[in-house]
Formats: C-alpha cells, structure tokens, sequence
C-alpha cells in the first residue's frame, strides 16, 4: 500500500490534535493532507505561495478514517497523483502510522490552480506538471 | 436552499482560519462542520462528552468549496440529517455566508456511535435519535 | 471589571477547541486574542489586511488562565488599550463567559507595526491610532 | 543556546500554521510548547493522559517572538526546567530553526499538578519529579 505512494511527509502530531475523545481529531488529518501536498508543491513544484501568479485553489476534498492516532505518535502522510488536468490536480493521500503500513486514514484532494490576481484558472506551469508526474504510480 | 437545514449555528470566524491567501483554509470548514454536528447533539440530543457511554466518532468526511469566506465575517453552519441507522448518522453541513442564502461549502460527515469503553459500535440512545429526526426536511 | 474593556467580540468555541482533558486548550485562547485584535483593527481602524502599507506583528504575548471554559459554550473577548506608541501597541485582553463578569483568562499582547515590504517599524495610521484611542478607559 | 536545554522536540510545520502575512502565527508557537511539554511528560515521566490521577493544567504561559518562522521549514522545540514545586512546575521554551542556534522564539509554561478528579493541586509523582530533573542545566 506505502509502496503506491510517491512522496513522504513525517508528521509530528501535536497535543491539540488530540480531542476530547483522546484521538486525533478528524479535522486534523486534512491539515496533514494539506501539509504533504502544498510541501511537495513548493520543495519539488516551484510553487512560490508569496509571489508567484499561479495558486491552488482546494476546490474539494473527502477523508475516511480506518484506525486512530494519538498524539504523541509521527504519523507518515504520503502522496500519489489520481489525475491532472490543464488546471487542475487531483491527489490522493494516505496517513499512515510512522514507519508502516498501517494506514489511519486516507483521502482525496481536489487544487483547481488560478491565476493570483484574477482567480481565474490557470495552466500549471511546466516545471510543476513535471514534479507532479513523478509521483504517479503504475 | 438555507430553508432545508434544520439547525443553524453562528460561525465567528477567527483569524487564524485565514491562510497565506487570505481565505479561510479548506481544512477549517470542517471544524465548522465538528462544532455544528457535535453542539446539536450536546444542546438537543443528550451527549455527555465527559462521561455518556455512547460516543460519535467520525469514519468519513467530505467537503465542496464554492466560495471563498474571509475573517473577520461571520457564518451560518446548517445542519440537516440524510440518513440515520441503528448505530450510524449521515449529516449533511452547509456553510452560508452570515443571514444569507450564498453558499461557501457545503459537505458530508458520517458518524458511528459507539461504546466509549469498547469502542464498539452501540445503538444509538433514544432521545439522540429522537432528536436528529427533528432535523429531517421533505 | 467587563467595564474596564471598550470593545467586545462574541466568540463561539469550537469542537476541537477542547482538548483531552475536556476543556478549551490553553494554546486557543491566544487565538481568541487574535481574533478580537485584529477584527477591532479591521473593522474599526482601517486595517487592510490585503494590501495596506502597514501590518501589526506580535512580538510578546501572555495569558493567565483562571477558570476552565469548554465548547459548546460561547466567550466574550474584551479588549482595552495599555500603551500606545510610535510604531507599537500594548492591549489587554479579558476572556469572559458570556453574557457575564466571570473571567476566564485575561493577558496582553504587544503588535509591533512594521512596514509590509521592509518589515522595518512604520508609524501607526492616524485612523488607526484615533481607533486605538477610543479603546482608553479610566 | 541550544546547549542550555535538556530535552528537544522536532517540530514540522504545517501549511495552517502560516497566517495571512506568510509566516507561523503567534498562536501556534503555543501548539509548540505543549508540544515539546506534553511530549516529555509522556515519554519521559509517566504522565498518563487517560487514565493517570494526577494532571497538569495550564495556568500561565509567555512567548516573545524574535525572528519569523514560516512553513514548510521545520523547527526545533527546546525544554528546560526553571523551577519545580511541590505541584507546580515552570518550563523553559525555545523555538530553534531546525538543526541550527537560532531562536525564533523562546517563552514559558507553567502546569499546576491536580487531581483528575477533584482538580485540587496534587503533589507531582515521583517519576515525574525524577524525569524533570534531568532537565536542570547549570
């Protein structure tokens, strides 16, 4: 299953992921998915958050939860390509217990990618079309 | 489309939900979604979060972005039941711009009711559901 | 003591502001600070979070806790002014319970404003400090 | 610096933790030393967040900010004791970019000890008392 994920994030958990029940909130593990993609976008994609002219936009996104975690245990978000487009980019994400297999929960996201000023859609440059390529998996 | 969620709950937003690009982050409106659902069934349905034996967890979650929502503006979580088992809800969640019919996001959050101790699934308590099916609209 | 502060903001806790132990996380309350800073400077003092010249950044916070709070319920964040200078802010901020003169948590917050480009302190905006200046109480 | 603390925490950032000016929010700087705090009581000194008697609450915290911090950058959260009472103890806090002596960000934390149950002051436990003393540094 890791196998089928192309890029890695370690994720620390922290005590405010926790909730009242004692596990990682729900809410939480979309900021991990939030996390993995926009860290691949600017380390691998050149995405430039503060000046470049295109951003991506969440148009879209689905979680389900198979296992609990609990801070203070790393958790492990990894990252493949479902489908790109002219604008845009579906990923899919996978969390999964720091070092294994055991997936806690996985997930889709949709970035529809627009022009900074206008917000109208944009094509994705070429150099982030590039990296994104990388992470699909036969 | 506001007239078909029968429970409402004012959203302030705050100014950490603002990201880079100055909106509200996708993942944010999820905890709009966790504070409508659970403030319902502690106001009108009966959960004891510190001490019931019945506990709601989250298995699967969805959101749809239409329009984006910026601090410091105010927001209405809906609330609307669109299905209901022995031991599991189907809600469905609209966030409306403050008074308004304009739809930001709207999405799904599937509960499984469980036994707090075993972590089980458990019938859900009479006056939970009781409650949740004053939330149902034609 | 809630006559001490000249401008108030209704916040609604949230589901993931609790933390395990079942009460609102220490860390939420300096976003509560936050929140009722900047929605004063944005709604009263001309702020532009976008695109003005001028941005406030924290360079010091505190808060002491007194009493515990726990979502669903709803706070009042008071804000006063301790100090204004050329270029920088001290506030006070009380966190009530709603509706009433419980103190909750109260603490301060220095905003240092800085031009956006430079990041070099700027002098405040003559609407902002005249905003600022009606926040003063005996 | 970097030597005067005993324990350490790596800490990744998280696209949430950037607010509209591009850098980590005051805020989470919080999120980070009950972090690093949390992680050591665990790890360390026997704290048992679910089922343990004794448990500490927040009663007062403190952080200056001295150079900004800005996702996707990883951080270093540094713990040290400043004082340890009968069921109090005083933290030290330093935010270090990551591998580095330079401090973002350095603060306190003070946890009163209580009873689960009665939130009466609780003497600490002796393992815990033991593992913070391994946070003394002359």
């Amino acid at each position: 299953m890791r196998a089928s994920y192309g890029h890695f994030c370690r994720i620390q958990t922290r005590w405010m992921d926790n909730d009242v029940y004692g596990h990682v909130n729900n809410v939480v593990f979309y900021s991990y998915f939030d996390t993995v993609i926009n860290g691949f976008l600017i380390g691998q994609g050149g995405l430039d958050v503060h000046a470049g002219n295109v951003i991506g936009l969440c148009v879209e996104s689905q979680c389900r939860y198979l296992a609990p975690a609990a801070f203070p245990e790393a958790l492990d978000a990894g990252l493949r390509l479902a489908k790109v487009g002219r604008s845009s980019v579906r990923y899919e994400i996978g969390i999964f217990r720091e070092g294994t297999d055991e997936l806690c929960a996985f997930g889709y996201f949709v970035h529809v990618f627009v022009d900074r000023a206008t917000r109208r859609p944009a094509s994705l440059p070429d150099a982030m079309r590039a990296a994104l390529t990388t992470l699909l998996r036969d």
